[in-house]
């Protein structure tokens, strides 16, 4: 049993928090309103994400980050990518300091350029044997029902990566261990706007053989920056690349495939926010991850083709055509 | 414009005679049946395989195979993986000297454990540097729609796959080349094992984790395999691997798929076998891979599952849970 701290109550929070407590731990989850917090205690649901289903009673919520924090072994972070550093630099003084920083967001920060483990080591001075990531093909949704999913758990420190992993073993829920934090990251952030991709071919009305080059290519690109960037090419064909960017490029759940195919269909950006109640993150993580290829000399298509799509210098069958039917070259560079 | 004869009217072969003849061959068609070849020339049209799609002017079909190999440059092999032998056993003395041979073939043969490149040289005495692979995520009625797509040509004398890839390059269809036949002919057989497992998870009613760790899983095998027997492991993250697997794990269109769906809703192999039409070929590969896969030392635990539960040996839902829930591990061994 780990004393532990989920920092966001949001749908992936959540589910996750199910996985902690039914793996046996103490979990206490914050959220931001004071209301959800309520009600998660009283009705066992948390009605705003995943309405009916039962909260295991090892969950407790509070929206005071200084009681949920204190004492706590491992620290789960699941908020809005762009929302964490003010977020964080109110919780650090109340961090235990041996805590173990635990990430669960999937995106780059706008204007840093930094993946999250960057922005949580600057904020909280914490060394790599305290920053983690879980990352994985984990549509929240699905973990929550207690469906079997596979998914990494990345540490540098191997020993570390070892203890998260049996803290959040179940028998649904099968974590593999990893010590390439990079590209665990970046495998994660990338999907996003890879999965927008793959939602234009969508609503282009473009069948399957379409979308499978567009992740495959997409894949591709991924590993040459990551690559560059020091990480692990074998981190991208597994759970924490191909696994994630299959799950949420099949998923009618994923806001970013259904944000790309409401693109695909001709609607604007603004227009597309307006169905999925937000801009999705790929749409801003593009602009991050456009920049950090052009840093590290990698040519990354797919992701430049969204910035310019997003950005409105591109059409939607001009992205894909683009995509498609470049000049013929082998495969592998 | 290169005189090619492709050898099979199913519905791969003929989409493929579509993108052949939309780069500018002159394309002869082996129809098995009379009827259907006569149907083809007078109609414009396959209607077993590929009924509503108008074939160009450049695709004669004809059931004389003497007269279709005659002065071909190209022959293309699309017969049923455990048919190969019989059929170019009769067919060899009429194939040009100086002919390549593409195989569009997905197997691996019973008995022999040989890939379709293999046997066909065994047959027909080709060299490397006539023996080429085309194959990735090419969904035959999409390909005949001309929905936009990429591919992968295969053969170990880069100068032959540079030939090949001019020859079957089209504003939807890009081909890029690779050297690996070894690689990409085994990504072909052992997609139709994987699609077969998880099409068990859909027929079990589970979500897109559990089929995406499945695939991810899958592929991770599959390269281990690979890499045994001489492949390039990038093959498999490329578009013969990964974009052929994730474009049959998506679509309703797959008979492997199909076939592990009836599997995990409780059906027998026989009684799924009826609702396909045929035994799938993951179901015949399962053991020819098994065995290379023993052969080689390589722990293959979903293809090896796939084969227990084919040979009834096992049930639907220990074979996903056997998949997920065995010992935790670190992701890369």
């Amino acid at each position: 049993m780990v004393a532990t701290a989920v920092m966001g109550a949001g749908s992936w929070g959540t589910a996750f928090s199910i996985v902690l407590a039914d793996a046996g731990n103490d979990v206490r989850l914050w959220g931001r309103r004071p209301e959800l917090c309520e009600q998660i205690n009283a009705t066992r649901q948390n009605g705003d994400y995943l309405p009916g289903i039962e909260l295991p009673e090892g969950i407790t919520a509070s929206h005071d980050a200084a009681e949920v924090l204190a004492g706590a072994r491992v620290v789960v972070l699941a908020v809005p990518s762009q929302q964490l550093r003010p977020n964080l630099e109110k919780w650090a003084p109340h961090i235990p300091e041996d805590a173990v920083l635990v990430s669960l967001m999937k995106g780059v920060e706008l204007g840093t350029r930094q993946r999250m483990t960057q922005v949580i080591a600057e904020i909280t001075g914490a060394g790599p044997e305290r920053l983690a990531v879980v990352t994985g093909p984990n549509l929240a949704k699905e973990i929550a029902r207690r469906e079997p999913a596979a998914s990494v758990v990345a540490c540098a420190d191997p020993d570390v990566a070892e203890f998260l992993q049996k803290w959040c073993h179940t028998p649904g829920f099968r974590p593999y261990t990893n010590t390439d934090v990079v590209g665990s990251e970046l495998a994660g952030a990338t999907k996003n706007v890879i999965a927008l991709a793959v939602g234009v071919c969508d609503g282009l009305g473009y069948g399957d053989n379409s979308k499978a080059s567009v992740i495959t290519r997409g894949l591709a690109e991924t590993t040459r920056l990551g690559m560059k960037m020091g990480a692990d090419p074998m981190t991208f064909a597994g759970l924490a690349g191909l696994g994630d960017l299959v799950a949420t490029c099949s998923s009618p759940l994923s806001r970013n495939r259904t944000f790309g195919q409401k693109l695909g269909e001709g609607l604007t950006v603004q227009e597309a926010s307006g169905h999925t109640r937000q801009v999705a993150e790929g749409a801003k993580s593009c602009t991050s991850i456009a920049e950090l290829a052009e840093l590290h000399g990698v040519d990354m298509p797919i992701v430049e083709h969204v910035r310019a799509l997003v950005e409105g210098r591109m059409g939607p069958q001009e992205l894909v055509a683009a995509m498609i039917s470049r000049e013929a070259k082998p495969e592998v560079r």
